[in-house]
């Protein structure tokens, strides 16, 4: 099987927008490309067949919530996520860390929204301290604990491609105090995760291929510019992971997101594939690709779907089929889309499988919104190659 | 496109036993056949793509469920059913007869079991009369009225390949004298629903071939042996269906369920395909069989996967994934299964799917009950050809 390799291969002269291959024992990436949530080991309503039909890439599941439930330990005994899954292409897992701090810090993580978090669970985060994090399982209130080290080793068992450095991920509304020595101790945990991930006596290369998996660093920093070029630097001097993803506090509303990623990614070398957690929505993702980003992952195309609604091209993006316009609409969701869900069934079938509550809507639309996303970065691949790019996605919008 | 036919192939000697051929404007479908319930126009968490796949042969929907929701109208604007839900193979649909009896009993039909139904609901059955039943909408509220002439104008309307007669489904508790009214008057409405169904003025035919339909008549008389012989000459000498489905209360246990079924099928002459209604058990199946029984429909297959339990070969039948016995197996469900689920999956990520409350595990065990029906009807099949029935029952159920 093929080594790892990141190579970019056209960039566009008036931004940096770009196209690449990340090359895993698992096969190519071709980038920009969409990274779907298999949260915990299963996309929502959706075989990794059916996955791979809609011409998905690569998808990733979390550490937090497997290392809970079903452990693993029980993972790695069947010789890995991609085996437990059925998928043999490219997979990411994240550290843990994501979900740990958004829930303990009180907040809700998109990946859990819908489940009701009473008072009492709330803070599941109940002490942090240099050497982890000690929080609360959301499925049987046991504690546990989880540090760098114990991160890399889930991961480890997991066995997906490319696994990512363990850190803490701020709120919005810290100060810059906190972002920095929070930053600091990341920065921190990034080594400690490094030398575990290259300490090769305890986790012997064994589930792939020469290589088995690769690493990526995360950019701290918060929306203080100053935090974040010290943490490029952190990241690209000193760590020199094999990918890098651009995380923590992107700030409280789009515009200054944007500005954050827009400012970081532009400082960063071509040296790496470029990852920004937890973008999903279409116009952003020409915006960010513009900036420089490789891979997206979001939750958005699989949760739309069960929510009722159907991406599309242009600036509204979704359209709800539960909405009463389409109960009698004869027409698919997109009458130029090639997914097995535009070609044969309409609005109005589809409107009628949630108004009936069958499971077998929200498949139908996942199967829609899956297509759909990889389309999408399809199309804008194409235009970075066909240098293109701004006409096509004006024609896009437009739709 | 081919018209309709019935064709006997191979038959035992010992037993009724037979195999057979009931060809339609969809095709072919090879007797033995088990017919999956596509209730409200959708399998549960199935796509009619994926049915194919595993070797389904014919689906049927609720003439109920549809009338009230979306409509028929809406569908015959689809051209019908079979282009609403993305089925090209052949189909059936009931009368609405057994939905709005058994709910009208005070009793929950199957289909509907899981929605809680309070008690001003329950009698939904409003008036019984020589015209038809009022019955109140278990969505809105609303009466509607549904007569044979009702029944028949609904079924072309969705097109089905095959159709039935409407009737009054007894429940098991009412007496003979009940019984023998019923069954007199369950005969007029199929008179009615016959002359409905030949007038070519307002139903001319259309979405399909020449013959678009055929239609089955339903045998009733309940327990009771002289009655059931009245309805038997009645379908066989006057109306004169393309098919007979044997209806009616069955009684309240397995054994006098068996004792009525084999009766009424050793009454029955070879000149149509027999169904019988909502039995789905394998090992029955395999009984019901030798009884000179030729198509099957029940919701068990797919409902025991929304359960978590998977059907196997043996006396057993089904086991439960949920149960904690399999958190940690490394086989499949049974690994002599060629279905997608067998071939890829573990009892442990299926009962961790389950555990997750991940609506794929759902999906991956209605693949494989799907599947296991399929080929449990073709193994049926084959030992008839091959002249081994009992042979391969006994091995069947003594695995």
């Amino acid at each position: 099987m093929a080594e790892f390799s990141w190579k970019i291969k056209n960039k566009l002269k008036l931004s940096r927008a770009r196209t690449g291959i990340i090359s895993t024992p698992h096969g190519n990436i071709e980038t920009p490309a969409f990274i779907f949530c298999a949260t915990k080991a299963a996309l929502k309503s959706f075989s990794t067949l059916d996955a791979k039909k809609n011409n998905t890439q690569i998808i990733l599941s979390n550490t937090y919530h497997l290392m809970l439930q079903p452990g693993s330990n029980l993972i790695s005994k069947h010789g890995g996520l991609h085996k437990f899954i059925g998928w043999d292409g490219p997979m990411l897992t994240d550290s843990g860390g994501f979900q740990i701090f958004s829930l303990g810090h009180g907040s809700v993580a998109d990946e859990i929204k819908g489940r009701k978090i009473n008072s009492n669970n709330k803070k599941s985060l109940l002490t942090l301290s240099e050497d982890g994090a000690i929080f609360k399982s959301y499925i049987d209130g046991k504690n546990h604990l989880l540090t760098p080290e114990k991160s890399i080793k889930v991961q480890r068992d997991l066995g997906a491609d490319l696994i990512v450095v363990f850190d803490e991920c701020t709120p919005f509304n810290v100060d810059k105090d906190y972002t920095f020595h929070s930053m600091l101790r990341s920065h921190r945990w990034a080594n400690r995760s490094i030398n575990a991930f290259n300490s090769k006596i305890e986790y012997e290369p064994k589930k792939g291929s020469a290589g088995f998996q690769e690493i990526y660093g995360i950019i701290q920093g918060g929306i203080y510019k100053d935090l974040r070029e010290e943490s490029i630097d952190f990241n690209q001097s000193k760590l020199d992971t094999f990918g890098i993803a651009i995380g923590g506090s992107l700030g409280s509303n789009k515009e200054q997101m944007k500005e954050i990623v827009k400012f970081t990614a532009s400082k960063l070398n071509n040296n790496h594939p470029i990852h920004l957690l937890g973008i999903g929505d279409p116009i952003d993702i020409w915006e960010f690709v513009e900036y420089g980003i490789d891979t997206f992952d979001c939750v958005s195309p699989t949760r739309l779907a069960r929510h009722g609604a159907a991406l599309v091209k242009g600036k509204k993006s979704k359209i709800n089929l539960k909405n009463l316009e389409f109960k009698e609409s004869l027409r698919p969701i997109d009458e130029n889309c090639d997914c097995y869900t535009c070609k044969n069934f309409t609005l109005s079938y589809l409107h009628h499988l949630f108004a009936a509550k069958e499971v077998l809507g929200l498949q139908l639309l996942t199967n829609h919104n899956i297509f759909f996303m990889n389309e999408l970065m399809s199309t804008i691949r194409n235009s970075i190659q066909n240098n293109n790019f701004e006409k096509t996605r004006n024609e896009w919008l437009d739709r």
